[in-house]
């Protein structure tokens, strides 16, 4: 870097006095730009979707390759050359997807409401006549799986997200003697929010591994299967190939979904499980549906043709996204590299920046932010509850705004990063808590913190 | 009729046993014809589909009149001209409307699912957690309504399905004392089967009835509502009114969609209820739901304009399938009046004729049907768990092929009809079981069949 910086907690008291007070004539300025930006939410930009706009005018036909009419009731497997495209890009057999409407997170809740009113294919009895049911939940994750939970009254216990996937050791014990341990989320293809990717190893641990509840579920939420930020394409693991291996053909199921590929409201989701899963599933969800929207199905057709075509359409993506997450990475640098009070993921997919700050300064980076007109993500809220228990993660989502904004609200945000460690810093000291080297600090922490460990800086 | 005829029971043996002769041998005919015909389910045609042909280049816009992107995420309440649209079509305000994806059917099982899981507004716990679930279901009636409930293991208790509406004495008697008895399934225009239309004065009584279960909810399927065959346009009870004019607003939920407007697979579903209510159906869909499909949403709204637009389309529809009535009730006519030993409705709207028939014989028609080439709904289908009691009830969908094949397939089945009684008396003659006027044909039991009072002959 051009201009090296000291740690900051390795400055002198004036020092310090000094940074801080060039912080808060930085926030001032910042605040006087009266900013109205938006970094909260996965959202794909308009000009993302705009290059899925030739949906408005498909389908050209009427009747898929069998000649049913996509426009009358039925067919509530989906469509089946839908189906073969992403049994090609999951690496399963179409007869093991299941292509339902606009939402996986639609399809994931059914899931976990048919597990809770009738009990899965291995399960001795519906999960709502359990005492209790917990859920593994690696940390920092996706919000609304944990949302999700919560609503059911499903109990959540963290294990730390590593680059490789969830902390195996904590998994392997926890799944073991507990019978109330009935599932896992997983994000295994660049993760909300950390991108990290589950590995071949980690995926094969987490089919072969024992669990002392028979219908332990691996919920694979591969969202963002597809959706590479460099040329350096990660390839999911084969969860369904690896259980089926392990003799826990019923372990997985995997949800995917064109949110973020053609439209994010009106695309189409599927789910990919064992044939005894899929059959559960299906006897199911014919008691409350009449079939998907099977002329959206045959409009996604169309518009990919097939795998290729999918493929070809995230790398337009691609060019419109990755100079976002560059500029993020840019304007973290620019702000705070070598201060030591901020580490943030470099990630290679995914749609998120996982940006840890000084323990204890996350809520007050996200309410600076927000004077200043910049809306982050709440501080906690890649945690269950909202709650995270060192109070350092936020969430970055920089792929709604325009590059401009994203530059603009990135250098906002380092500013706020620096103006809430400095303010720390300086009230520790003044309270005799800490000090330098107090543990505190990203920089001390990297050995203990496996979860941003070789992603960050 | 040109061609009065003695009914079947007054008939000599000699007489009855050429008249069966007469039915094999145009029944062999029939079977001779080595027919492909189906009036199973309440499907439209394909010219019913292209009447909407216009949202296949639909929508125009990608903008809804809020300025929103309809191809992102959010917007769990639906689109608000959508919502508009339906709240004037049914008499309820904007705000109590919820647009959803392609199917009422989802919409009300996930209600049920929240009742189950969670409790309703007024439930002082929820289902799942009580020792018993007993629904109201008028018969005959929807055979997915029931296959919901068995497969929730709600138990069903049944009441006639008058020309008015429900038995009201019998539900007012059941809700009355019985906290068990949480629902009530209601198509209160144009019923499935019986296409009768639930009048002002049950509507009322609904409404205001004393229940033991506080959270006793009427599940109002509107699902014919605009669906009518004659210029006589029935209108719905305003349940939602009445309801919270007895002090009740949390009662009933309003279901409906354009299943059977636009495209069946490919429509857009309404759910209507109190605030409340509304509330916290969309609570919890918050939990499950990234929005609903709102592209298809806005299609919906540029092809109909306005509730006037409804309308008029539905206008179109009856031009293609009154005909078909019109042919269901000649070939019922032309093959059965007079022999009192069946009877059929003759619905002004909605999708199905009832057709009762020589009790007993009902699955033994459905057979020979089936043999001949002609496929019946399964007997007994409009019953909970299919069982029919008296085995008379065959439900008739006559909507889906041409015009020439509905007359082909309903000569067969009056064929079939005439051909099971014939059977059946002979049989029960050899026996020495009943005789005339044995209390089995249907002429004898108008009186105390309220059922089909008035609608049948």
């Amino acid at each position: 870097m051009t201009n090296p910086r000291t740690p900051l907690a390795s400055l002198s008291d004036d020092d310090l006095a000094g940074f801080l007070a060039e912080q808060r004539s930085a926030y001032a300025a910042l605040q006087s730009r009266g900013l109205k930006l938006d970094l909260t939410r996965g959202k794909p930009s308009s000009a993302q979707l705009d290059l899925a706009d030739d949906l408005l005018r498909l389908p050209s036909s009427t009747k898929d390759r069998a000649g049913v009419d996509v426009r009358n009731y039925g067919g509530l497997e989906g469509l089946a050359e839908l189906r073969e495209i992403f049994a090609e890009l999951l690496s399963v057999e179409p007869s093991q997807v299941v292509a339902g409407g606009n939402s996986s997170l639609s399809m994931m809740y059914s899931t976990i409401v048919d597990f809770l009113l009738f009990g899965g294919v291995d399960s001795p009895r519906p999960w709502s006549q359990e005492e209790t049911v917990r859920f593994i939940c690696p940390v920092p994750g996706y919000d609304r799986h944990f949302s999700m939970l919560a609503s059911f009254g499903i109990e959540m216990v963290t294990v730390d997200m590593h680059q490789d996937g969830p902390d195996m050791p904590a998994v392997e014990s926890l799944v073991k003697d507990d019978p109330s341990i009935k599932g896992i989320w997983i994000v295994p293809t660049y993760a909300n929010p950390s991108g990290a990717v589950v590995s071949q190893e980690v995926a094969a641990r987490l089919a072969a591994m024992p669990t002392a509840a028979a219908d332990f579920t691996i919920f694979w939420d591969n969202a963002y299967a597809f959706h590479h930020l460099t040329q350096e394409e990660a390839k999911s693991a084969d969860i369904l190939s690896l259980c089926a291996a392990s003799g826990h053909p019923n372990r997985p199921i995997m949800y995917a979904s064109t949110s973020k590929i053609t439209y994010a409201g009106a695309g189409v989701a599927v789910l990919a499980a064992s044939q005894a899963n899929v059959k559960w599933y299906l006897g199911h969800l014919a008691m409350g549906s009449i079939g998907p929207d099977k002329v959206n199905h045959l409009r996604h057709v169309e518009f990919f043709r097939d795998a290729e075509g999918v493929r070809a359409h995230m790398r337009r993506h691609r060019e419109v996204i990755a100079p976002k997450f560059a500029a993020v990475d840019e304007a973290l640098t620019t702000g705070l590299d070598g201060l030591e009070i901020a580490q943030w993921s470099h990630p290679t997919g995914g749609y998120f920046v996982n940006l840890d700050v000084l323990d204890g300064t996350a809520s007050r980076v996200v309410a600076l932010a927000k004077e200043a007109g910049i809306a982050l993500t709440p501080a906690g809220a890649s945690y269950p509850h909202g709650r995270d228990p060192r109070d350092r993660n936020i969430r970055l989502a920089p792929t709604f705004p325009v590059l401009d904004e994203v530059r603009t609200a990135m250098a906002g945000v380092a500013t706020c990063v620096a103006l809430a460690a400095a303010e720390k810093l300086v009230a520790d000291r003044a309270s005799g808590v800490g000090a330098q080297g107090d543990g505190s600090t990203p920089s001390a922490q990297d050995a203990s913190n496996p979860a941003t460990e070789g992603a960050s800086r």
